[in-house]
């Protein structure tokens, strides 16, 4: 009864959510949109989004129909409920679709506010960041209210948490095409960009010119909120599925029902404390925008961990989920913050890689490698902490252990609202300072966006490092909840070492994550080279282009830009929903339950080390930008941006598409666990 | 009995191994030295060489009394026999002497063989060749004899196969140093060497006013020869230990004797093939090199498996460890020459790489360590099948799966007599070449050098898929071998990813391997700046050196790579010896299983990813340099050069030193097995 009242809170809380998302995307659509010039420049960047969206969501509907064709038909056979199938089939594509909602509402309010943000710009430094903040709001909100309000809704049509995980599955292949479709993308047009631009003809970042141009800012936001804002939605969700799914197999019956819904609860006090903490997020008289967004941050959490504690205290559930709860909080937002030691401006892992610089790239790239591969160490020794914390506090206190590792996860992810938002953040300002030079506004409004852009770069180390470790978490509860799944077909997942079956599983689990980053690059090079063929022909064909009397055909090469991605999702994709699927029925649920297990490690590792070393990267050349060691135009400099054109494909593609990768895997093992295990048994 | 026969025949066996090995030495040191001028370069560097094995031996010395000491009082105190610390003192002390002897035996034969392989080149290629193939059996027969000899006599004398284990750790330790400490050693020298020489003053490569020249040449001797050798005697002792411990706990109690002893008999027959390949190896009138070194290894492989096939049939041993053994076999060489298509010269990733290498150092850097990342897949699934086929065809012959997977490791690695022959001539045809450049022999000697160079390069690669493959499935030995130690102990290692404790030690083990390769390529970068400031110091207080009127302080830059690269390998000896140890006695035996397990998987991963990237991206650069997409010079060739020195520490400092990485900590765990069970029972 009472978690009826939850559902239906969290269906509200859902919609309060939305219904501020959309209020906050009126008002940011009402704002000036500036010149004519600054009009036009950005009418191209959203013709753009939109066009790849299209595009996108045509591939993901075909995706979808046959994903959910195939969940229809084995569903339907396998299951003694003939419309089993069926709500399943539906979940799924409720799931795909609501993620797409949401990710097209911060992609077409991004897309506005970046032009408006420019243009307050003008009237100072905080109209311009009220402006976009407000406008990254609308990502944060509008996806934590879509999760929730889609998952309350199944589970209190359905009553069954795993057609919920059928709604996390389509959440979770979404925002597989979406993040490394949105990598490629983004990079493929950055470095084309660079390449043909700064270093062929000669021409500065976001010159007009440039074809690529309009490519380069359309893929900061297909990559940066379009795919940021899908993975934490796919975390976001697959934890709460996952904790749901171990709180119907607590081994005391009359504990179900309360300890089913209470991660969706959790999730709905996130909310709250997100809608407040957005509020407290304001520049200080100082004007600093990064410690504006850090401290709301932290008072969500806060505020957050209030509301757990009151949660747990007058609905009377076991006190071990509060010190889980807690332990996910304090680990996500510790990892945050020491993955910004790695990649921080002026710490010493960037300073110490701007130095070496000035002996050539080479020294570059080896220094940052290897900071990056240190950089893993602090991470895993956190999402260690707070697994042995959760568990043995959940414990400790006559809870499930793997309960409350699950609970953690949710913890941490609770306040994906706020995350969101700040991550959202960045690319809208980024973008703006594009718009800025493209539309020949003022030096003052081009400084203000500079001071923005690097706020957003801080946010969203902080955010990465809080995406993995979070997934990090998540994969484990879905382990977990898989191997629950299988021990109630009666199949128990012992990974022996000893079983030659289960070393096997484990090696091709390890190599698939490195063989998926790969994939993602070689697809962002070859892109790349098509791309800068493109307007090395344009240049060619008319040379007016680069006297500025004739406009290049941006279409072009925002169109190849989209293909190119698209075509290039079909391998990776493939390796992470057809190879589980492969292993489990060819090498049995131990041998799937193995290659879980070598996926989520090397998963976890090459995510930390491509994300760390990108951003170090990157930092690295910023910082000799502002005149150390030689800066602009000296050895160290060139040297710093081999470094950060390599730290490109391994920040924004293959890093952070590895956690969907291994979500998307534990998800379709997950769902298809009682299919595998009959196949097996039978 | 028949076992006592079979353990005397491998003592006479090794006897005859070294006893070859030292005939073929003085044979080497009986030819021309060479002109006056060339005897002086070599003098330099075997007295680097020398000087450097002094410091190696005498840190070592250091490292094993401490070792040794606790060995003695740890296992004294533990065991109910009192002799017993001292008997695993010994056998530990013994083991690192061994393998110390036979790197010693192989350095100063290649620093003297090296001068007189460039002088026989004067009279051919064939006469080059043999001398430069003859120093390196010294290396690899030395290896193997010594190995089966202290092998033999310990078993004969203890009849214990535990104590066998502590000759292993005592080799393995030995290896750690001699390969990470050689790798740093090499590395230093080289990119100081082409840092200051080619970038700063433009001087060619290998030229004698360089300073950091001979330090440089030193390097490819103790890099290549001393380590690499160590690296497989180690896993070349750890396979036939881990083997022999499985012999012993077989469930059949008849059994024990005749498969405990059937590893060395492997290795005995392996000495004869080798001996037998080794008179077989002639260049063709095709003049060929690298396919004589490449069917000397076919040629020896064959007549192991007869003999292996002989040895079951009249022994009367079970059918299924022959097919075993040449499961392992078929796999070391399939996986060696498909490592060769990641990094062959006329290959699609090479040449792919070359070609992309015009549009900047950054896109090679992505596309080689793309390829890197795939490069991991052939290997990995070479593994899987030699796991796969050795565990299920023993078993299907009615003998232990797990020791039909270690008898694989034992199959593989019983050619390293062979294998590590033509692995030791590279070096030594390449140290050829530089004292002919520097000595200022005829165009004639320096071009027969470079053919011989690129087989011997070929042959590197080879060598480098079969050690990483070869340590895979030893280190998964020895993992079976740890597991049923405890299992003696009365604790079972059930690895549940239910169990939070097992989640942190795969988490910990795994970041381990990464954390490794950092500090090892930290050193490099670190101690090349300190010798790049030598190497200016002196040209700035000599002005006659660059003018060629004066000689440079060679012995300062020698001293400055030993120190650095000695001092730099305390932090990881520390993670090696200390980390396991820690998780042990603070977390437990099955945390100790897991962490060993995630070790075990990245470290194979990175290992090959590091070893493959490195090896492509140097043979791009030879691609270009022979002349294609633009040839020396050109912007290909310049971003072809980054590529190649981020590739140097990866290929032969960080790489290869990982899989003795994981073979010390899962022997250290394997020897405190009984230790840690019984700490934490009581």
């Amino acid at each position: 009864m009472t978690e009826t009242i939850w559902l239906i809170v969290g269906l509200f809380s859902g919609l309060v959510s939305i219904g501020v998302a959309v209020w906050l995307y009126l008002w940011v659509s009402r704002q000036d949109p500036g010149t004519p010039e600054a009009q036009r420049v950005a009418s191209w960047i959203r013709q753009g989004a939109i066009s790849y969206l299209k595009r996108l969501y045509t591939a993901l509907v075909l995706v979808a129909i046959v994903l959910a064709v195939i969940i229809g038909i084995v569903f339907g056979i396998s299951h003694a409920d003939r419309t089993y199938g069926l709500k399943m089939a539906a979940a799924f594509v409720t799931g795909a679709v609501f993620s797409a909602v949401a990710g097209y509402m911060g992609m077409t309010i991004a897309v506005l506010a970046n032009v408006r943000s420019a243009t307050a710009a003008e009237r100072g430094l905080n109209p311009a960041f009220n402006l976009a903040f407000r406008a990254g709001s609308v990502m944060g909100l509008a996806m934590v209210g879509i999760a929730v309000l889609g998952m309350s809704a199944i589970y209190l049509l359905t009553g069954e948490a795993e057609i919920v995980l059928g709604f996390s599955f389509g959440a979770s292949t979404l925002a597989l095409l979406a993040k490394a479709g949105g990598g490629i993308y983004t990079k493929t047009a950055d470095i084309a960009a660079d390449l043909v631009g700064k270093v062929e003809v000669g021409i500065p970042e976001d010159d007009p010119r440039n074809p690529a141009v309009i490519a380069d800012n359309v893929g900061d936001n297909v990559g940066d909120v379009a795919g940021m804002g899908a993975d934490i939605f796919d975390s976001y969700v697959a934890s709460s599925v996952a904790v749901m799914l171990l709180g119907v197999s607590l081994p005391d019956v009359s504990m179900h029902a309360r300890y089913t819904v209470f991660p969706l609860i959790l999730c709905t006090l996130g909310i709250f404390a997100s809608l407040i903490g957005l509020q407290l997020v304001r520049v200080g008289p100082d004007g600093k925008p990064g410690r504006a967004l850090n401290s709301g941050t932290i008072i969500t959490c806060v505020i957050f961990g209030l509301m757990a504690a009151v949660l747990v205290w007058l609905g009377g559930y076991n006190i071990g989920v509060l010190w889980a709860t807690l332990a996910g909080l304090v680990a996500g937002v510790l990892i945050g913050f020491t993955s910004d030691f790695f990649t921080g401006d002026d710490k010493p892992p960037v300073v110490e890689t701007a130095r070496v610089s000035g002996s050539g790239a080479a020294i570059n790239i080896i220094t940052g490698f290897s900071y990056g591969l240190v950089s893993i160490v602090p991470s895993i020794i956190g999402i260690v902490a707070a697994t042995l914390a959760s568990y043995y506090l959940a414990q400790a206190a006559g809870m499930s252990g793997v309960y409350g590792v699950g609970i953690s996860a949710v913890g941490m992810l609770a306040v994906s609202g706020m995350i969101v938002s700040s991550d959202a953040y960045g690319p809208i300002v980024d973008n703006a300072r594009g718009i800025a030079e493209m539309a020949g506004m003022s030096q003052q409004v081009i400084d203000t966006a500079d001071v923005l852009d690097a706020a957003g770069n801080t946010a969203k180390a902080i955010t990465k490092g809080f995406a993995i470790s979070a997934a990090a978490l998540t994969v484990l509860a879905l382990f977990a909840a898989y191997a629950q799944e299988m021990q109630a077909e009666g199949v128990s997942i012992v990974l022996s070492l000893l079983d030659p079956m289960v070393i096997a599983g484990v090696f091709l689990g390890a190599m698939t994550p490195p063989l998926f980053s790969a994939m993602t690059m070689l697809s962002v090079t070859h892109n790349a080279f098509d791309m800068i063929e493109e307007v090395r022909n344009q240049f060619h064909r008319d040379p007016g282009i680069l006297a500025g009397t004739s406009e290049p055909d941006y279409e072009a090469c925002v169109g190849l830009a989209a293909h190119g991605a698209l075509t290039s999702l079909i391998g990776p994709a493939f390796l992470a929903v057809i190879l589980p699927l492969l292993v489990g029925f060819v090498m049995g649920p131990e041998a799937l339950g193995a290659f879980l297990g070598g996926a989520i490690f090397t998963g976890i590792i090459f995510a930390l080390l491509m994300a760390n070393a990108g951003g170090l990267w990157d930092n690295a050349k910023k910082y000799i930008e502002s005149g150390m060691f030689g800066g602009k135009g000296s050895d160290a400099h060139k040297a710093s941006v081999v470094g950060d054109t390599v730290g490109d494909p391994f920040k924004d593609t293959a890093g952070p598409s590895l956690n969907t990768l291994i979500t998307v895997m534990s998800l379709v093992s997950s769902l298809f666990a009682p299919v595998i295990a009959a196949f097996h048994l039978f």
